[in-house]
């Protein structure tokens, strides 16, 4: 307070604006309609709103105008290959807020943006009703509307505007035939407001900005990703697997239900400072090293490691697992081993130190001496650094490759993939950019804004019920649900959760079902199956790693959970509501370890309900509440309900029900639900 | 479902995107450093973000990087009538978070902005003092510090800025002295860092949209506004009230501790279609007619009402009232009475039926017989008509005049508004206008965001705990505190509340505690420190308005709250936490009667706890919660609190409470608290 009253009593000038800074006054600029708050919306505009063919774009807006006048609207939208603008009618929902909606039907790049208009017609007819059902006089009223005609037929004729003209003229000739205490009716009828439209005599045009949406392949919000090593896959822990092994471990892969498969990078891997088994400095002679040390003197990025088979081996591993329903996904790590022969014909792509040696990945004070990394800011780097990890990518591409997992892609600048993910798909609409970032928040979301199609998320350190919940709710109900779309893996070679570690076998069946219901997208690596879990002792690490050494793994182990993770891969196909992030709603359940939710599609044709105990111990009992209010019934309704994990189908009457999840059984129960029909 | 499936197994084109639209990559474009989420931040920044001169405007936003890059940030602000911007280094919260602040130490148009940038020396610094600890060797990173220093000093003199070389070149003979060990330390220092600022090496330097802020003068967010009809003001109920009697009235509001004295409009009143007493259709030759029928022979919006006085006379009454510690506010209605000269000179200003006749206001089925709305948008009437609205209020500025009730602006144009307030405001920045709009709520916020410097609120229709909590919570934490200043009057001569109709003096109490407490802005309207509420039946309206004749107030009758009044309107002047409606937390009351917060300043040197019993007719008790916690004491702290209704000094020890609040004796609390002085 005492500063204000110093200011105050100081005299200060005012700041005063040179004149001629004013606007003039115009009648439309700012515009009369007032068009905000839209959504969806990305960055304001600056980057896409992410969808999936098929999906229908509900768009929302708040349109103002002085006073009572009437306003119509339209969603205008387009395909990025056409200028031609589609239009959709909106209507008001409440309260100035307007939607309409468009459906995506094809993949790649569309716009939309809204147009208000004053509609003259109707206001004049929304005043008029009101007076006739007040018995008013409105012998004046019909008479503006004759002129109101008659001034439209001739705007119509002086803009060459034949067909509305001709409707017009028609109109008025009829309208003489109308007795005269009827012409009111006439005025106030859609038959008026519908030939003034075919006029077009919208005025004060108010349009938003434009606002671009991405379609995506549907695979961009439900696929299910199995991750693993080839060079694991021989019968034999010896020998160094080929992607002939892989073939043959497809029919197993495709039964457990995964639609995508994914490998660590597989290109030839550096021998410099290559590093032994469990990450250790120093590599005995057979050690493989890790692929991550991309690049030796067999090639680089765009090369396959030997050992694994040659191009034309991959390219028949690939013909086969698309025979077997999976797509293949590779790596793309942007970094080098320092064998690569990128550091012989392009030193100038890398940072050298003082003494003349090269710089090595560093996380200070961790070294990672058998990786480089590229110093996109060098001064020679800028295009041919950015165009020569570009045609990598297109290489891949060109093989047929459309899924992409992205190494650690927040250490790598964002102007980077905010020109790459844009020029890869200008090629090639269909391919899709998964970003492993573990990192702060903002920019995990930001990489997601800029364009990457999918992500790595937090689920694997969110384990109780209120951080899942709270999880969840940010990315189903806040900003992120447009553009962020979450992979929830439930472990991978970096990641051996302190969770599993302890578990046991009940733990893996609860995160899989947490995973495979809350998100489209999930993600398992290899050994999850077989509740593999053997850690670095204190660590959230894999004992053994596959990422410095040969594994081999026996799918036929006991204890395994293969057939649950077979049944519900097969829920997730056959349910729509399980193919997206989007439609979660969670409900009360009595007990804090037991986590209750629905998935629903938009239209509700698909309903589920899931509990999951996440006490891997412990039986727990929880009062659930039903949700009838879903469908609008009183808590005395009843629902039927199929419960998808042992077929049964029975009758859930009332709101309040109780239920218990046993670890040893099963750990979670899925029901298919939907108002019961009436005996 | 069954549409994805389709539209996945029709073979569909996607849209490619012409290759030449891609853009060739940059390394600054879209920009290394991502700036977002900046508040305060109003429609994007095409609206100002409103504040009041002294205020300290604190700037948050969000900035990211690639990796673990050190970054440094700063506002840039500039008042509007210079071009240079001057410099606040921002600093990190949490999370990637930033902020800054200034102080707006003019009224008018200010513009700041963010800038960010690559911090290389920090970042170089970071990592060698992490390697330093760890006790790694550290050699060729000083290597790289000499050889950075070099490039500065290098870069500074070839860029002609001889201060940084100078200090840089210093600064490198220094080091020659320093012992090699001791070097490492050099180049973790403070001194290397401020050394290498001097040079201003900022890279990747990325700068926000620039948002605009206006600067208020403090009235426009604390100030008491007192409503009467000066043709009310004679001692007799006959006789037509004078400026003359307005006068003799100073002393008495002043007393009352109003520093604004608002007048409903004082311009000559058309006799044509006169309403007569209780807005009768027929008036009697007496009646004084409403005063928002504008405009007769005598003059229109820029003449005085004969009866109450000359220019000169209103100019007295002017420096009389600023004598008294009060400014004048007038009342600025666009509308005409039928015999308003405008119709004569200006018939193209206003809409024509087909009869020829003038078109009436009428808001359907409801007509206004005496009064004519302008025709905004009429051929003629920009720029004509806008610019003679617009020269009525200069001509009143011109007169001294800075505060303007604005009637029914929701009714006119939003252009017209974004266009005269600025054009007011650039001649005179401390021009105020308060928005008489009660319409949907968000056109009530967009005559806010647009250029309104005050408004008129849903207050009045508020009175329950839920409803004025939520309200209030909409007001003070949404998107609207940073643009709309809630004007909370208690009553008007359009609205009689039900409430006050029935509840007796305790309501009056009730209602004027709430409005002096909740909002900076509080008004009354003549009648309410006398509690009169007679309606007419069934109606929120006073019974013989004075809209409509002449009435007379007799501020000695029994059951006043003047004095209740005085001390309310003393309490806010002399506590800055009444200054304005920011600053508001509610707090846990048990009692659903009992509303219960804090109001305090940024900075907390004033803090206010409030109670109010919200039933008029009824006692009750309500645990409270004193809030320790605002300062972090436990709940085992104590508070001092001086009980500022009745001056009763005390110690609050412990967290809960317990008070009673009785309608008959005072229906509201209100202490001052602070933490309690050690023993």
């Amino acid at each position: 307070m005492a500063e204000v009253k110093l200011l105050e009593t100081v005299p200060i000038e005012p700041i005063m604006i040179a004149q001629e800074a004013i606007h003039v006054p115009h009648k439309n600029d700012p515009p009369r309609l007032d068009i905000d708050h839209i959504t969806p919306l990305v960055g304001d505009g600056r980057y896409n709103v992410k969808r999936t063919i098929g999906d229908v774009v509900r768009v929302e807006c708040d349109i103002l105008i002085e006073g009572h006048e009437a306003v119509g609207a339209a969603v205008l939208w387009r395909p990025a290959d056409s200028e031609a603008w589609r239009r959709v009618p909106m209507s008001v929902i409440v309260n100035d807020r307007w939607h309409g909606e468009f459906q995506l039907n094809r993949t790649g790049q569309f716009y939309y943006c809204i147009e208000a208009w004053r509609d003259e017609v109707a206001s004049f007819q929304h005043d008029l009703a009101k007076k006739i059902a007040a018995g008013q006089k409105v012998d004046l009223e019909v008479a503006e509307g004759d002129l109101l005609l008659e001034r439209v037929e001739t705007a119509a004729k002086s803009g060459q505007d034949s067909g509305a003209a001709t409707i017009l003229h028609r109109v008025r000739q009829r309208l003489k035939t109308v007795p005269s205490a009827a012409r009111q009716q006439f005025y106030c009828s859609t038959e008026f407001h519908q030939a003034l439209q075919a006029a077009d005599i919208r005025s004060f045009v108010s349009r938003s900005n434009i606002i671009p949406v991405w379609a995506d392949r549907y695979a961009a919000r439900f696929s299910s990703w199995y991750e693993l090593f080839p060079r694991s896959q021989s019968e034999s822990p010896t020998r160094h697997g080929t992607f002939a092994d892989v073939e043959k471990r497809l029919p197993a892969l495709q039964a457990m239900g995964f639609d995508t498969l994914y490998f660590p990078p597989i290109h030839p891997i550096g021998r410099v400072n290559r590093k032994g088994k469990n990450n250790s400095l120093v590599a005995n002679s057979d050690d493989p090293g890790s692929p991550y040390a991309i690049g030796a003197e067999e090639g680089g990025h765009d090369a396959l490691h030997p050992e694994l088979g040659t191009l034309e081996d991959f390219k028949k591993l690939q013909d086969a697992a698309h025979r077997h329903g999976m797509e293949l996904a590779l790596d793309f790590a942007l970094q080098c081993a320092p064998d690569h022969p990128w550091l012989k014909s392009h030193p100038e792509w890398f940072s050298w130190r003082p003494d003349g040696t090269i710089r090595y990945a560093e996380n200070p004070p961790k070294k990672y001496e058998d990786i480089v990394n590229f110093d996109f800011y060098a001064e020679a780097a800028i295009p041919g650094l950015w165009h020569a990890l570009r045609d990598v990518v297109l290489f891949w591409c060109e093989q047929g490759i459309r899924a992409f997992r992205v190494d650690n892609p927040h250490t790598k600048p964002f102007p980077f993939w905010a020109w790459l993910i844009p020029e890869i798909q200008s090629k090639y609409p269909d391919a899709l950019f998964l970003a492993e970032a573990f990192t702060r928040p903002k920019t995990m979301y930001h990489l997601a804004e800029i364009g990457f199609s999918q992500s790595y998320t937090y689920f694997t350190w969110r384990h109780t019920k209120p951080e899942l919940e709270e999880y969840l709710v940010e990315l189903t109900e806040e900003a992120p649900r447009d553009f962020f779309r979450p992979h929830f893996f439930v472990n991978t070679p970096d990641i051996n959760p302190y969770f599993l570690q302890t578990s046991g076998r009940p733990g893996f069946l609860i995160r899989a079902a947490l995973a495979c219901t809350l998100s489209g997208l999930w993600g398992m690596y290899n050994g999850f199956e077989l509740c593999e879990a053997t850690p670095i002792p204190g660590k959230e690490e894999y004992l053994d790693s596959e990422k410095y050494q040969l594994r081999h793994w026996d799918d036929k182990a006991p204890g395994n959970i293969i057939a649950e993770i077979s049944q519900l891969n097969r829920l997730r196909r056959e349910n729509p509501a399980l193919h997206s992030h989007l439609g979660l709603r969670f409900h009360r359940a009595s007990h804090d370890q037991i986590i209750y939710y629905s998935k629903s599609t938009p239209t509700m044709d698909n309903v589920l309900l899931v509990a999951v105990n996440l006490d891997p111990i412990n039986s727990h009992v929880a009062d659930i509440e039903i949700p009838l209010w879903l469908w609008k019934l009183p808590d005395t309704g009843s629902l039927e309900a199929t419960d998808l994990i042992n077929a049964r189908r029975f009758i859930w009457a009332g709101k309040n029900q109780r239920i218990e999840l046993s670890p040893q059984g099963s750990p979670y129960a899925i029901w298919r639900i939907r108002p019961a029909r009436k005996q």
